[in-house]
């Protein structure tokens, strides 16, 4: 006996989550079936209204709502440095941190090759506009560890080097709390390298 | 800098999910913050006609779409036997090893004080007619290994004794593919009890 039609349509639209299989698309689903009318509402409410209601502030890319962007309020043109991240979630957990506050940049992607991603797609001339236009004196390459964070700092530090700009990456080492049995060779050359006075 | 409104929501009403937590519920939001228009329209529809698209049968409980209950069809009503089940999902769990071919019988609740759900939440006189009226000869408790499935085992046990038919139970032991060291002490007890010629 196959489920009922709807219910693979909803297990189906549950599986697109990232990280969700067909059991917990499953248990999702059979869970939303016991929530009452008016949750079943909002959910599909909010769902609907998600692309009008959020959006990418024009200059920075971040997420806002229908507000004015506020991480492109004029206070944060202060310290004349600009963090360029790869997604607008970056965004908020650097906020979390409180260790920064200038302007963000966000490229929307990174380089890949093998997703087709290449240097057209990161817009480099929208932040090279926004280090002019801000009088930017420092630029926080704040992207992942990984091999597609690797070759995008490095063509951004390509296209920045020409600039009078203080060019800078998030630094490399131990994530805090961790053991150094469980950390893995390339980390632990990293911190070695990068040690510092104690 | 906090989320925005809108982003606040759609992460709140995913953590209504069964298991996910504010990471997941914040990893899920910002996934859906990058499907296209269509999909978002999709998914609101699909969670918006849930509570019509899908019911439950009134005669046996089972979930089921806008067509006639599968379950109660009467080429099922042959074995004579009833297969009583806590919930609906249980019923396609049942259904997928294939080695059951009768009716079902849906409770939708397991006898548990400490949530408040007592005999007259079984509404146990429904089961009952149903035993008379399909001249029901086996009742199959396929209820959870819990306290609360152990308690309305024994509760159904007794309210079914008067009538003339058999009761049986799903048997306890060593799941499938497992090893000794792993099974807890109860389970391996009833195993052992119940040990059967080789």
């Amino acid at each position: 006996m196959k489920y009922p039609l709807h219910l693979l349509k909803l297990i189906d639209v549950l599986k697109k989550l990232p990280g969700v299989g067909s059991k917990s698309a499953e248990r999702f689903a059979f869970d939303i079936l016991t929530w009452p009318e008016d949750s079943l509402q909002q959910m599909a409410e909010i769902v609907r209204t998600t692309a009008t209601e959020l959006r990418h502030c024009t200059q920075c890319g971040c997420l806002i709502g229908m507000e004015n962007c506020p991480f492109c309020d004029s206070i944060r043109h202060n310290p004349q440095a600009i963090c360029v991240v790869a997604m607008p979630r970056d965004v908020f957990a650097i906020e979390g941190t409180r260790e920064y506050h200038g302007l963000f940049h966000v490229l929307g992607a990174l380089l890949s090759p093998m997703e087709g991603i290449g240097h057209e797609q990161l817009k480099i001339e929208r932040l090279l506009n926004r280090i002019a236009m801000h009088s930017i004196k420092e630029v926080v390459i704040a992207l992942d560890s990984t091999l597609e964070g690797d070759a995008t700092a490095l063509y951004l530090k390509q296209q920045l080097d020409p600039l009078n700009v203080k060019i800078s990456r998030l630094a490399f080492g131990l994530p805090m709390g961790s053991s150094l049995d469980y950390v893995d060779g390339g980390t632990l050359a990293r911190a070695f390298i990068a040690r510092g006075h104690f």
